[in-house]
């Protein structure tokens, strides 16, 4: 190894042991710490993050990353990982350290008052606050933004490297034209479709055995891993070998259910990348939109597929036989798949979900780029989702207050979403090529399913884009006309049109 | 504030932060980790301690320190802390930075090598081990000692401030003296007492609604804590608002229930530290003998005291009514008093466990003082336990490799759990005098006694040593005889000497 990228590694053993902290701080915060702690925890956790910041930005990593850029003889791996550090760093000094400490203290005040307008259900209330958010989104997009890149293309590329308006218009324009007339069609002339039954007396209890039973069956490995409850489900990792997920249990044992596939999902990515690359600058999936693929493959790809359950559906019998008794199979694989309109969401189904998606992309561009007086938001929301959805929230908390990404100022980050639907669907296509997928799936052969996609896509990490990780495995570029081809095929033959 | 003091607290805050941090890993660790997550997280742990290192060594503690060496006006608990910083710098830069790590290499290899002998019973193979740890100990208990101090003297002092073998000496003479007597007379004349009914089938999910509601009854705020499992008890803390306690669950019921008020003694003492103190360098306990001394309180004097089982009895047998069926409130309170010499120090009850103490206490002082041959220690373990206690084991892992203390280099530490019940005898004593003690245990008015340590002992954190707490608290300072007495008294009722 080079003495130069010695010098790195050593910063950056440094600055990973401080981020790594802080996730631990934050996974022990949603999951188990007393409801007290809060505010004197957070003095730790500032001055970790101080410590961070100081440490990216300072000195010894500028002239280590200088020198590693001098250096002939890095492996791709080093060369990576110095590229990775370069980018980090520049998006972290390209900011003022006032200008970047005053937002790290607006973005924790403006998830408060979200929080609160949201449960008041005033969108007014929310209104300042959020003009402050996205001010400095913009503010700093600008810094980063390289000649002639537009705002919104920029953070669009913080987190979807390789993707911009350009590319996500034509996504959404083609989305919307097969997937709006399709949601139309369904309730128009669709089958009725019965699910009540996936609501009742289902104990905590049998739904954590449960739980734990698929998460494993997946491949989520317990010995490298973690399922705890909290609020929200999330995924979080240390390394390759501490990954853990959670979940909620509730009446609705299709959420939890679901919830822990899809967590199981953004888990075994963690748990599939490499051995060299974990606890370094590339150590973690590619891109918000390649993990989200990930999840939503095997929670939608896989978890709702009619063949995931025909080796399973008796053992979930056999673990609520009173709840399921008289269900057939077909009943209960056509109850998890069922497609209605909602107005939330994290509550939506597969098909609905990427039109949730599609309107929070178009508002964040009139937001960005076309600068919208924000008080219009709730109005210009409601008229979208009747446009496309059918249906208009009676209020702002059921409608433009209900997600917790703006006030954080995560702007560019819903594409993501719908993205990985998208590359999910990309990826399934070209494996059903390759093998019986879904014969693979009545077997109970998942693994092979699983190493495909370590093999391809996990265990990579950061040293693919995206759109690299699509173009090696499938010979392609990102193509969105599997993802709607998928939707179509799947829903026109659930409802029989 | 000055601006010396300024300068202190935000080095200061820098390293409480990292500290906290290794005690979260810690906490996780021995809580919820992954069982193969241990090795890549270790490299995290090893940085942050590095980073720890260098702060506490470094130039800006040092000179942050001197500057308010010269400064006139600080408060009191801004002289302490500028005190404690000083001595917990002295304690780290006077042994060689080398050192110090391959220390720290050695004691967790030791763990290893320890845990291993004792799973094969062989001594023989821990002695070289051992060996280098105790030398490493005494060498840097020489770079610690002031002029003419003794080696031994310097660790105790480590531990328990103002403390050393002189007054040890006295101390565990007067109780060898009067205890080694008493156990024999029980042995001989003493009462039959009846405790097979504490074993039996104690269901996991009863044992913890009991656990939960004995640490919430003598006052362990959820609120502000957190109760877990773990293979071993513990508590921890991250500031006064986050302190964490765990239990185990056995056949044995009253192993996790009185686990659980010890560590809920613990606990309550970190939760009665002042929040002008928390997150500083005095905000925690006074000394290893203090904290205990409190955990054996909450676990001896009060939970193992007829009167408090006086308004708790029926809620027990509610819990357990098969279990403790038939049995009175008499005869659970003499079972849970029963002694009986055994070989084990963590299984020992309040009367023999002193014995096992001083055992310790006396071989540790030959270790270290006398350049004992360590592969004669077996032997001298086992004749210590036949004369005092009258029973010798029959192999080193049930004799002197039965504790973890000596791998990790704690010499010095186990004469701390003696004191901490003298301690808490002591404090007994006193405030039998200034209220009715057992009748407020009866009255279930709990929280009076409690309030009384908060305020005596608790808010002060590291302001005081234990014996200026004693002295402060009681009017004398540290005596024994309250210890002796104590059990004498308890011991000769129970059995009816």
């Amino acid at each position: 190894m080079s003495k130069a990228y010695e010098r790195l590694e050593k910063v950056l053993e440094k600055t990973m042991a401080l981020q790594t902290a802080l996730i631990l701080f934050e996974w022990d915060n949603e999951t188990l710490a007393p409801e007290e702690a809060g505010a004197h925890t957070a003095r730790v956790i500032g001055a970790l993050s101080e410590e961070y910041y100081n440490m990216v930005a300072g000195d010894e990593m500028k002239e280590a990353i200088e020198a590693c850029e001098k250096e002939e003889g890095l492996t791709d791996v080093e060369k990576a990982i110095v590229k990775e550090a370069k980018e980090t760093r520049e998006q972290l000094v390209c900011i003022p350290a006032e200008e970047y400490r005053d937002n790290a203290q607006l973005v924790s005040e403006a998830t408060r008052v979200w929080s609160k307008a949201k449960k008041e259900n005033d969108f007014d209330k929310f209104v300042p606050t959020l003009k402050k958010v996205v001010d400095y989104q913009k503010k700093f997009a600008s810094y980063r933004a390289k000649d002639g890149v537009k705002l919104y293309d920029s953070m669009l590329d913080l987190y979807e490297k390789g993707f911009n308006m350009e590319l996500l218009d034509q996504f959404f324009d083609e989305l919307k034209e097969a997937i709006v007339p399709l949601i139309r069609e369904i309730k128009e002339r669709g089958k009725k479709i019965e699910n009540a039954f996936l609501t009742g007396d289902y104990p905590e209890e049998k739904q954590r055995e449960l739980a734990e039973f698929l998460a494993e069956y997946v491949g989520f490995d317990f010995n490298k891993g973690v399922l705890a409850v909290s609020a929200h489900p999330f995924t979080t990792n240390l390394h390759n070998h501490d990954v853990r997920i959670t979940t909620h249990y509730s009446d609705h044992v299709d959420s939890s259910l679901f919830s822990v596939i899809h967590e199981a999902g953004h888990g075994i990515y963690e748990l599939g990348i490499g051995d060299d690359l974990t606890q370094t600058l590339v150590g973690q999936g590619a891109s918000m939109g390649m993990h989200e693929s990930q999840s939503r493959f095997f929670e939608n790809i896989i978890g709702r597929n009619a063949a995931f359950w025909v080796p399973l559906y008796e053992k979930l019998q056999s673990i609520f036989p009173e709840q399921l008794k008289g269900v057939s199979r077909e009943q209960f694989v056509e109850a998890i798949n069922k497609a209605e309109p909602g107005l939330i969401r994290t509550e939506a189904d597969e098909l609905t979900y990427s039109l949730h998606v599609l309107i929070r992309y178009e508002i964040e561009k009139m937001i960005i780029e076309e600068d919208l007086d924000l008080k219009k938001l709730p109005e210009i929301w409601a008229d979208k989702y009747e446009e496309y959805l059918g249906i208009r929230p009676e209020n702002a908390s059921e409608g433009v207050l209900q997600d917790i990404h703006w006030s954080q100022g995560s702007f560019g980050y819903f594409p993501s979403y719908a993205l990985g639907s998208a590359f999910g669907a990309q990826l399934y296509y070209h494996m059903k090529k390759e093998m019986d997928f879904e014969g693979l799936l009545e077997r109970g052969e998942i693994g092979v399913i699983r190493e495909y996609l370590r093999e391809n896509v996990h265990r990579f990490g950061k040293l693919k884009t995206s759109r690299e990780i699509l173009k090696d495995t499938t010979g392609e570029d990102f193509n969105p006309k599997y993802y709607i081809q998928y939707l179509k095929e799947k829903y026109s033959r659930l409802y029989d049109l």
